[in-house]
């Protein structure tokens, strides 16, 4: 899960103590077609078997998980894990399995329905953990502790038990399916490793995707809350204070900035819509009090679920970045214009799916099989995607409990986490057909 | 000579080139009532005899010179050069020597006017080097090279070879005279050295002031460049950017203050008055583009030679920074309203002397004595202390050729530095008379 991912659970907890729960609401339950849809495969022998398969490889899906937790896979050095996923997905069973161009693990598993449908079962390799952080997994009482173990270690295991599930149980389904360990879903990747699925040198048409981030069992993300992030830096010749006085000042242009985004922005987001986000988050520039700085420059972000909220909102800080840099270099009495640099550090696409969707419900009905009621939630995570492109696509938890996410005290308790895995493999079922 | 010093220098540089000498400017002759009192001084034997012995004293006063750089005085750690000048300012012939509450060296030579009138010569002790700076001079041809032996140095070594002068010549003068090493003229030390002359902590009532500074015998610096300086920070809670988004953002506000300020400055800078500058230096704060920062902090810089101009523009960034903070904490939608830090780190006062003083009649008749015309200036030195408070001061420059002040290629060489110290002596003996 990413950090805005994590940001969807700090607005979870606070809005909950505001006794708000802007972001996240109760499911009710399927549509009845899915609720029958969902008892039909339980119901079957194979199913059942496959159900009590992956409670018997308990001892197998707790060791991949801490054998692949204890491979290092920091931002955009994710290949020493990669490599083992890649060989544990064979192992598993797949058909075939290859590392693309940035580093995603893709591994197929064909179905018998001829290669109509694909649909994705992943969890993303990366954690936000740089090089050098010990991840040797600490073991207290039941509990494990080491960074990355829930977030989103514990999905590559997901992944291998279905796996191996799938093959001792001898089911084949009717679409094919794509296992995957994807690179770059944190931070800075800014879901690189999902973003090269759905491009040319992705492994072609995906049909439905199904992301496994986060532990929470219950949880169904169907809306991706998309966000911009730029560090915009404002430059000039720079000089002494009193000796260069009159050159246009860089912080002048940046303060107008902000000044005039945040007065429009504020409008905006109290506009009719979704909730829209922004923030001035970092600035700096500057090398002494009584210089005129050659640079200043700030870093922001914008988020909301609605892509016409964060382009609209996109769009006023653009006006205002403009409208600074012209002001300023109006006011200026002497030297060279000042000039601005925007660069797009983040990118991550907004948009949502309708709830009547196939998988959406068969992933509600699915948790309601097991007694729950889903939750449907937003969130930042490599679903956003797909979501962005309308192509049906759901990020469900792995089962357990954890906490402590992109924290070093990481953790994730086994508690009936082979529910996570059976619910996981259950809407893959009923989106990937089983094969009659 | 101070940072700010150092600006009239940068400045001065810089309107040579677009052909203005916006601040410094000629004196032309002096009032013949002091060129005739310069030129009785300069006939008398014993004035000559001090002239030749000056020249005679040339070994001694670059050997205290040298001695002295190679002491180490970094902003704040002056005590170790503090000693040794108060040593070589009793040896060289004073009455009385002790260092002051906050380092200063005063040293007394007595008058024969029954303490009526008390003249101050002094130079300052500081560097702005940091400790550990190498501070070895290293002769190359003529040339001496070592941080801080032309700012402010060499003005020590003038005043022990003024004092040697005066008690080998066996000059006696009506008012009392005292001879000091300031503390804290550079930077940061923000003058703290003369301030404390004038508070109740120094030597007692003081009726003109002469600070040597800088090389050029030319120069009379009678105009005081004064300067406020800020920091100022804008506090508040701080946040996710999303999860706690309606928080007041304390870079908004910092940006309102910088917009508001930065126009109503521009406006001020343009109205008819004398030249007063602005300028935000450096800015800071927040932890990453997706937190609310709990802080935004700007230092700023303000300088002109009239008081009333500083304190308009200072009024300005006051009510730029009260309204900002007003605007932010209304637009906020949630949690505890911002505060900020108005933290004054520099405040050196301004004004200016009228030529027509004796003071500075005799300086420029002095500088005329020697064949050259004196350039009247504007700076920002030890003289500001007493210029705002209207007592008779001036900044004389040492004598010699110096550059790279402030840079460890600092350089000073004796070309015809004796002149230097004939002139201060010269004012001097006028100011404060030769007892007959």
């Amino acid at each position: 899960m990413s950090t805005i991912r994590n940001t969807t659970l700090s607005f979870a907890l606070l809005t909950a103590t505001l006794g708000l729960r802007a972001q996240d609401r109760s499911a009710g339950p399927a549509d009845k077609k899915y609720q029958t849809e969902i008892r039909s495969l339980t119901d079957k022998p194979v199913v059942k078997k496959a159900f009590q398969t992956i409670i018997e490889l308990e001892p197998q899906t707790l060791s991949d998980h801490i054998l692949l937790t204890e491979i290092p896979a920091p931002p955009y050095k994710e290949m020493e894990r990669a490599r083992k996923y890649a060989e544990m997905l064979k192992a598993a069973g797949v058909d075939t399995v290859w590392i693309d161009n940035i580093g995603n693990v893709i591994s197929k598993r064909k179905g018998r329905g001829g290669g109509k449908k694909t649909v994705v079962l992943e969890g993303h390799m990366d954690t936000v953990f740089p090089e050098g952080t010990d991840v040797k997994v600490v073991h207290k009482g039941d509990t494990l502790y080491a960074p990355g173990i829930a977030d989103d270690t514990r999905a590559l295991s997901v992944v291998l038990t279905v796996i191996k599930t799938l093959e001792k149980t001898g089911i084949e389904t009717d679409a094919d399916v794509l296992f995957i360990g994807t690179v770059g879903e944190e931070g800075q990747g800014d879901l690189r490793g999902v973003k090269n699925l759905f491009t040319e040198k992705g492994p072609g048409k995906i049909d439905s995707y199904i992301a496994i981030d986060g532990w929470n069992r219950e949880s169904i993300t169907h809306r991706a809350l998309g966000s911009h992030r730029y560090k915009i830096t404002f430059k000039g010749p720079g000089g002494h204070s009193s000796g260069a006085f009159g050159l246009a000042n860089p912080h002048n242009a940046l303060g107008r900035a902000i000044h005039y985004w945040s007065v429009a922005a504020d409008s905006f987001s109290r506009a009719p819509g979704l909730r829209v986000t922004y923030n001035v988050g970092v600035i700096g520039g500057g090398t002494s009090v009584n210089s005129i700085p050659f640079e200043s420059w700030m870093e922001v972000d914008m988020r909301s679920e609605s892509p016409e909220r964060v382009s609209g909102i996109d769009q006023l800080l653009q006006q205002a970045v403009q409208r600074a840099l012209a002001e300023e270099n109006k006011m200026k009495q002497r030297g060279a214009d000042l000039t601005v640099d925007v660069k797009l550090i983040g990118d991550r696409p907004s948009g949502s799916l309708d709830t009547t969707l196939p998988l959406i419900q068969r992933a509600i009905a699915t948790i309601q099989s097991f007694g729950s009621t889903a939750s449907l939630r937003v969130g930042s995570t490599n679903s956003n995607i797909p979501i962005s492109k309308q192509i049906p696509a759901i990020t469900i938890g792995s089962g357990g409990e954890g906490g402590n996410a992109h924290a070093l005290q990481e953790w994730w308790l086994n508690d009936k986490g082979y529910q996570g895995i059976q619910n996981a493999l259950l809407i893959l079922l009923a989106e990937a057909g089983i094969a009659k």
